[in-house]
């Protein structure tokens, strides 16, 4: 008895971020499988397929956004659920890779939760990962299988080239460890030079303020700060202001991940940027939206990622080789 | 080079539940071990031990309550903290096993939470689980190693006989799976008598109410009402009502797992019930005491199966065999 | 060099029950496939399949009758050989799951047999597993992967139905454990009546017989006494026994898989009971036939489980939505 | 709170050959642990251990002899149980290997059910084996753990060495592929010469009688043929009366394990052989005895071998460094 | 949304033996996988494919010749590779499995290293092996996947035949463990007579030199020396030399793998034999062709084995029957 | 059967690097078990230990140097040779990762080979690891398992100090990735300034020089020129250039590993630099020592963590809590 294979591409959302899932979908020419998921008094999460899955190509996404721990576990259940209804390879989707900064022991006696999560996927059945700009390229190789590692900087940069290309630019880590990041945004704006911000202690006060230093000409120049997130905005806001104080002619922030916690926005609307740019890996609540802000949809390269996937075309071709 | 090998007692608990895990460790003679634990601002959890822990015998205390995946995160967090601080062997405490109720697929497309929290403790680093009255007896067999399953049944049946002893009991189950549970007590309290609430259907008027119809003989005994758990409280508080019509001297609920969801306070106190005897497996929010409800501390028995483990004595011994 | 994929259905059987294999390979329109096996002199099993399998999508059936040992261990090396021998997909059929019983420990230091079944297969090389109608619902989740869980109740209960739907029935549990089971027939013969069985010890005179307490009413009404399985009988011919002492207007017993361990033949011969209606998930040998005993054949069922996980359909809309 | 920690010998027997695991604890100065074992009516085997096993050096005990599945079968399920109540190491002990004739693919589409044998040992959480002459040696590597590989040759060789050392010997193999135990047999008794049976098959009348050849000079020599095991004793006794044919001085044969099954005792009893010396890792029916049989124990050995891995000491040292 | 499945083969060429390589994948009418592929300076390897591979059905060939744990340790950074870049399966082909010699402890505290190698490809991704003429067929059991084992016999034997075959022929192997190969070649002769060498220490003078005694007739014969790789030589000249001494008519010597290493070349040079015959599972370097040496191409035999797996046909119908 | 259970060092050596085992055993008190190891004529690999193993608590020393795959490869091979003689713990001890560097996908379709030697040591059966300066901390994350991660910065940095704490010190990055580790040693210098050497191509003349920008301020300081490890010198012999024509007072380059492939030694030499301070995690053979460079010993770091995890104290302690 033979019958020709077919594969069949199913998308699937948990309930942090709809609308992302649903731009994606639309953008797949399809629709969200519907589903039933909810919690229980003591908020255990409950979820259910109302559709066979059986036999497909799965891609759960999930945003992993506070509370972050819910979400996480939810994404973790969906996954368990089509495991055992039988769906044929699982990709796990999250634009946003949650405990990404604990990748390492920075002190004895710490977990490395971003491994952990990379093991808690694998054990529910993640097959594979594709996630968006992770906070340290090595956590590709924490997860054992294909991860698929998708940059923004392309939808970020062509957005700052095009409305401030003609000025004269400087790229600005704001810490000396992500400086690395910092290059390919130089690169790619054409060579534009590079600064960072570096953090001393007084020495003759220890245990006082901690002094912005920075490392580089930016006099007179837009300076483009970037980073892979905005947490809470201390470190990106503080580095803003260092920068006027330098003589920058001005400050353009770019981040992938818009996490923007208590007191990011107030910090951001207060400082002198002329704008800060991110995409919607994380949902942003209304209230978190000001002036200055400007989303970017990452729906389309999530979307193309996920087609190159079931077609077993190419991601890398994606991003000129890069990975 | 040779050496003694000593082994180390150490006890650590979550945040969920500080209490029970002080008197546990008091109980043990020792002190819990000091940590860091609090939430990044975008809720991600951080632990940190602040003692050595290399080579201890770890005893892991959290308390599966609401947000109960935000405790079962730092569950399996501080499990991976101990893993790679090179802890001997690791012992999840679990006095409520969160996510019990899911133990299998009920309908298709459904996860089994249940197992799928066993494979996470497993992978995080667990070595083996210490748990009470799960939900299921089945639920030890998730997890691929020694489960020492404790039972709250002589706590609480101790206090029942104590108390109303010398009247005309019967054990009523609230629900026709939960039968065996019932038994146990009966035999417990001297082979009274059982009975159980059969929900059915009338079946002339499909999609209205359900009617508790009570199996069994009840008229003019105190009945006590047994369960594992009571989350909301609907089904035994219909349960009490049931059997007080049908001619009951008074009902007494004794349930292990206190979740007590709202509005299971409201539910109980405006029930016909004498009194609801709990354990403290679950923290007991000041706003969720009221007259009627006495907490019988279960950390004694905790307390003893951890030396037990830790000392290889028998955890069987502590139940006349049973497991 | 490319090429479409083609799946392609394979059926093997071990020696325990070839009929019912036969039946289902029928069913699906295939035969067999043809293979050596056979004892060694000292009991070792010996197979080798005589077709190629490479690439196959197999299902393995093999029924868990006594000598039970025997064919549980050659059911994994049917699919050891399976394995090696390239088959793409394992899926292993077995209508009764041996060992389901010891699905956990019931007093301290015994095996959870049940769970070490799901871990023999899982190592032995098997995919996903097709079982009809667990001992426990939790046995789902003792295997890593898919499980899907058919029920024989359709077939049984349709059967009653049609036979004695005009009479005043009630469904009876023989024991508390199992009322759950006593439920869904009751619900699906139309909200009859339910009753179970309770087992009491005389406190008067402990180490003496137990009384079997019909609790619920059943006093003229056509007794429909359902079980999962019936083994040497016992239980279910005494509780049949204590239905008429109570009044019932006649007993039909009702069970998925007919063990009939010495002496059951004996005892359901010389009880008052009207039918016993059984499934082939096990075989049936001759000696072991009574006028009495309705056999009704599994195999549609299972034929129409693997067609569907063969053609991705849907194995949940078999039994509207259960699992 | 700390202890120094203690290990604890505890020596555990299935029910195949009890006299051995009696005759090893005895050596050991220690008493079997006292357990439960029995069928059920459908054959499934029930285990239960007496005492506390927790935190114990495990040594079980179990001799794959026919019904060779369900003495398997029962020394899984006693592996399963020590493993869920908490034994620290667990040694399984099997003096005869089942299935280790299967260790390779002779033909296409067959198991190699000897590193099945190993795997389902591992997954019921063996930590470690004990094995007497293995019909390969790479059978030790089909264990992913530590293999203690024991050899009865001394024993057997010095028996024979004893009783017919002084007289005019040749080592024989029965079957060209065993020559290298020969070897070492030829070794051990001094560099006697060697020589093997060869099968060949008569070009001109095919599928008729095979022949044995003698390679190699056995003319009035007594022939030491020398094997691992005996099983039904066709080969063995058909190459005695080769040897005999060919002019030898008489026959001894030795080999390790007896397997003894139909007609091998009628085999042995009927052809030209002074004595035939076996060990008792498989035990021997009163019906199996005869006259020229002697038996002598292994039990020193596997004792010794117990002792050594308990107590850390040496087990290739008590082969001169063969493993 | 839905898609036909495509199966695509991609054959890939570690450095160590690209010719064989070349010829399997013009055999099957395909290129190889261009990929990069050097050493850092401190010898690190690196490899990138430089097409995309996603999806494919890979066979990863190379050749375990000297500098061997570089070739090894290239090949096991291709599969990683591989997994990374989502092949769909990877299938090792290694003609020559390296550290095949090491299959078992021949003393204690040894590594089995044959079984390391094969747990090694599997973490590192492989999902099966195709390898030819295993030292021990039982090496096949420690891959734990499906393992297709390739013969060279019928190359080499059909050689020898033609060739020689009008002789009066006698097989011979050089060394008792390996007279089982010996006898397949007899078979495939036709049946011709078997010898094998018995290497013996003079036990008056121990600790001097070894002597070598045929075992069997070789007077008058042209005798056929197998076995499955010549590594220094010693064994197998020291063979044909001990042949002609005990008057046979010639010596041909007959090997899969060509490892000739020093001095072998020189030895075999140097030795009364007429022709070695050979295959390319190893490279073959100028300085070590020799007049007396023919080398068969294995290429045919490997590029059927990978045609037939990625059609789903048969390997095993290649070997009638055998593996 | 109780004894008090003993824990016992063994420390084991590869062939890399005899004299770093030998210091690091000296320390310890005890010395190098003996072994056999040697390669095979055809480069496999052979490894014996002399003395028996059991039960020991064994920590492998291994320098990966080149050839890299050679010495990876015995590593792996002492490892499984350790778990099949059943050492009771296993620790990796490898002063230099190897494959470090490829700790992540810089470009599509490659490895991750640094997590790949990670699984194989796991496989091979490794417990634990001990390494020094890791080229990301996040590698960490990469071994399931504990990692103790050491740090030569106070030895490296407390000879710079002692030497030329006087002076006016800057501390540069000779790249933007790694600035993280120049703050460290800004800060264990006490704080004194930071730059970096940014790489920048001429955007006029594509494909041509790159040209070493110096972004900080450098002039009249004496600058320490710090970085993981030095290979082939062209990085950081390029920066001290750059760093001069700045107008630095003077450079000293600091690194852990010193690789020193061709033409590093030339490149050092040559340049303006007046000290090369390394430490010895690497061989360094006599044709590669010069002048100028300063080989601080490594071993009583790696000695004193050894006894710390062996006796169950704090390797976090040794750095202040940083791991």
């Amino acid at each position: 008895m033979k019958r020709t294979t077919e594969k069949n591409l199913m998308v699937f959302s948990g309930r942090a971020h709809p609308q992302l899932a649903d731009e994606v979908a639309a953008l797949l020419g399809t629709d969200l499988v519907p589903q039933s998921a909810y919690e229980f008094a003591n908020s255990e999460i409950y979820v259910r397929y109302e559709e066979s899955v059986r036999g497909c190509d799965a891609f759960v996404i999930q945003s992993h956004t506070a509370p972050i721990n819910e979400w996480i576990m939810e994404h973790l259940i969906m996954v368990d659920a089509l495991k055992r209804a039988s769906a044929k390879r699982i990709t796990v989707v999250m634009p946003f890779y949650g405990y990404a900064r604990q990748d390492k022991k920075h002190r004895g006696r710490e977990p490395i939760s971003a491994r952990l999560m990379a093991d808690l996927f694998k054990t529910a059945g993640a097959d594979r990962l594709i996630t968006v700009d992770l906070h340290a390229d090595q956590i590709q190789g924490f997860f054992d299988g294909p991860v698929d590692h998708l940059m923004a900087l392309p939808i970020l940069a062509d957005h700052v080239k095009e409305k401030y290309g003609d000025q004269s630019l400087a790229v600005v880590s704001p810490d000396a460890g992500r400086i690395k990041v910092a290059e390919r945004w130089s690169s790619r704006l054409g060579g534009v030079p590079l600064a960072f911000i570096h953090k001393t202690r007084n020495i003759d006060r220890p245990n006082e303020t901690v002094a912005n230093r920075v490392v580089g000409a930016v006099s007179g120049r837009l300076c483009v700060l970037v980073d892979d997130m905005i947490d809470t905005g201390g470190t990106i806001t503080k580095a803003a202001e260092a920068l006027m104080a330098e003589g920058a002619a001005g400050v353009v922030i770019a981040a992938t991940h818009a996490i923007l916690s208590d007191p990011a926005v107030d910090r951001l609307k207060n400082c002198p940027v002329e704008e800060v740019v991110v995409t919607n890996t994380l949902p942003l609540t209304p209230e978190r939206e000001f002036d200055k802000l400007t989303q970017l949809s990452i729906a389309p390269l999530v979307a193309r990622a996920i087609r190159e996937v079931f077609e077993d075309g190419s991601v890398t071709s994606m991003f000129d080789g890069h990975a």
